[in-house]
């Protein structure tokens, strides 16, 4: 069994770093915020007895090495980033579990055949660029530099916030894991939603992780005075906005799974007496089944059109990033099921909603993941939380999970 | 006749002054871009032969003496700040004709009774304070210290960029004019609208100015994580937004003259996958009859109201300002016709849909307003445009205009 206390102190610790007034955590990529959160993180590794180092993309690692150096890797992890404003949870818990079963390890004299390595991901939220799973991207050799381009609401590219934290943006590709050299990608997070808390449950085993689908919507109409421009002669970008942001609710909602949020709206000029001229905003759309989430943009594109085209505006879409729904390898599924029943816990089977750095290595090795339960169902706030208990019992099932998977076959 | 030529020589020379890349113009209050403007303005006084000197609220001011120089003084003027992105003719036209109607005087040699004034008003737009007309309230007497307290969008006060500016905002009480020492103010503009266009006249006189109502709505909702929180479980303070934005287009295009627009929003966190917890936006109202007016305003807000409950997210509105439509003075507008009769122009008469400085002065003195032609009706944007010969003759009726008012009756 792991330490429950040390985990929960060390959760409570990283959390006071890029804490707001407000109580939330905000931890861009390749912030100040970020850095410290990773000196942090390095240094716990080093208590647990683990070899640190960082690859090419910012990936922070530490490594135990198995009985046999050169079989494939069993990795664990999870990301230190935080969205703005976010939660204590979300990220850290599964690095710093993946930490703790590593410490356990050393502490028990345990010797697997498999090295373990646990990482902490660069730019999992995606907060900072509109761009996510950077690090993961980088490990599975997916990560290309034109994605580097991606900009933040300063302008600044990726590829210069690398450059400026001391990575060589050239140099992406050295992250790259070959094939054969990852066993498997093992990942405990919270749910952040209510199954397991509307089922009485501490910990569940994943199916699989909804692909989100993230697209950029640019109206152009016509700016004008605002007190001289009768109604019927407008051409307001922010009208057909409204319009377009009421109609993502109502297909989303239509189908029961789909969500989909306008999480970012510009509009300009953006005086108080000038009628919006141009309005660009985003949309997250999420679904586990690709063919109804891709149905659902199909219906909102469509209907944005139609109502752009009645208002006179031109409407313009851009895909920033389309990730397909990725299945959890039923072999790490089993195992962790298996992991479940002998710590007294019932196997509990649900999907995520969230997207997670596992469906960047799918391509790679088998991919698996565990939730544990979310107060509330919130997350990406202050207020999400995960009790103490439930963090011991999701890094205990983890535990015995990364055992199985790291033993001779 | 005054010189048409000097005067549109002036006009795209001050254009130049703020110029955007797109073509626009943006001066705010109290940036360099409008000091830059007041100093090329200064100078044309100058050459015009006028006495140039600042106010307490920074109204720049050019006199020409009258035979009798304790008779009340005759105004005219406009403002050289812009909104974000402006056009060249909105403000600047007004100023630069009253300083080409003394400069016309001086050349001509013409003595009047009273002296003249021309004034280029501090921010009447307001575009950067959400809070405009100040130079105006200044003469008027109307301005006090609590509205010095409305900042912009970097938290700066306008007493703050006051200060910085070099006045002192404990003095703005020495900007107020006297009862009884202004004999008349009249204001040559753009009309921003198509009336003159549609009627295929170059000069129209105003008969009153609409009163804008500026409100800022606040919605506060829930954040929550984008992936996991389904749709019926929302508090989307954005969808709610997105509703009252549409419910205000339909109320005010339902009484055929109210005017109503959205142009400033802003929502947080602001991240790409996080549901927005809040929004806050403005409304700027308009009609030239308050009764209405107000009407549309209690029925928007009461929707609104209505919208929130439903969406179970808490809605705050606030006045910003409060400007009660302003008719002008049947006196000025008769003298403005015969001036146009003169002239051999058809005596246009119509409402201004858009507000002016003028409407600060109504109850210090009687007040009159000119309008030109605007191209498409088009102005707040780079492309507003009005004739060289449009320009020349709004100012020749200002000229007749003003000669009349300031003759010994």
């Amino acid at each position: 069994m792991i330490n429950q206390d040390r985990l929960w102190n060390r959760l409570m610790e990283l959390g006071s770093i890029g804490k707001q007034a407000s109580g939330g955590i905000t931890r861009l990529s390749f912030s100040e915020e970020e850095r410290a959160a990773k000196r942090k993180v390095a240094s716990y590794m080093e208590e647990a007895g683990l070899t640190v180092y960082e690859d090419a993309v910012g990936n922070l690692i530490g490594r135990r090495e198995g009985r046999n150096q050169d079989a494939p890797v069993v990795l664990v992890g999870s990301h230190v980033d935080s969205v703005y404003n976010g939660g204590n949870f979300d990220g850290p818990l599964g690095v710093l579990s993946g930490i703790e079963i590593l410490h356990t390890m050393n502490e028990q004299e345990i010797v697997t055949e498999h090295p373990i390595e646990v990482v902490a991901f660069t730019d999992e939220e995606g907060a900072r660029f509109s761009f996510g799973m950077i690090g993961s991207r980088g490990i599975a050799g997916t990560l290309v530099r034109d994605q580097l381009q991606n900009k933040d609401q300063q302008g600044i590219t990726i590829a210069e916030a690398m450059s400026e934290a001391g990575y060589d943006p050239s140099a992406i590709g050295q992250a790259a894991r070959p094939k054969g050299t990852v066993k498997a990608y093992v990942e405990l997070h919270i749910e952040q939603g209510k199954i397991l808390e509307k089922r009485n449950a501490s910990v569940g085993v994943v199916t699989g992780i909804a692909g989100p689908l993230w697209l950029k919507f640019v109206i152009k109409g016509e700016a004008g005075h605002a007190g001289t421009t009768p109604m019927n002669d407008r051409n307001d970008a922010l009208v057909a906005a409204a319009g377009i942001i009421q109609l993502i609710e109502e297909e989303a909602a239509k189908t029961g799974s789909t969500v989909g949020t306008v999480g970012q709206l510009q509009l300009y000029p953006g005086g108080i007496n000038i009628i919006p001229g141009k309005v660009e905003f985003t949309l997250d759309l999420r679904d586990i089944d690709e063919a109804v989430r891709d149905k659902v943009e199909q219906r909102i594109v469509t209907g944005a059109e139609r109502l752009c085209e009645q208002r006179s505006v031109r409407l313009k879409t851009e895909v920033l990033q389309r990730v397909a729904p990725a299945p959890c390898s039923s072999v790490i599924q089993e195992k962790a099921k298996e992991a479940c029943v002998k710590l007294g816990l019932e196997p509990i089977s649900l999907p995520s909603g969230a997207g997670h750095d596992g469906m960047q290595l799918t391509e790679l090795c088998p991919m698996g993941m565990l939730f544990i339960r979310s107060k509330d169902g919130i997350s990406h706030n202050p207020a999400e939380w995960s009790s103490k208990e439930d963090c011991a019992d999701g890094a205990n099932v983890l535990y015995d999970t990364v055992l199985q998977l790291a033993t001779k076959e």
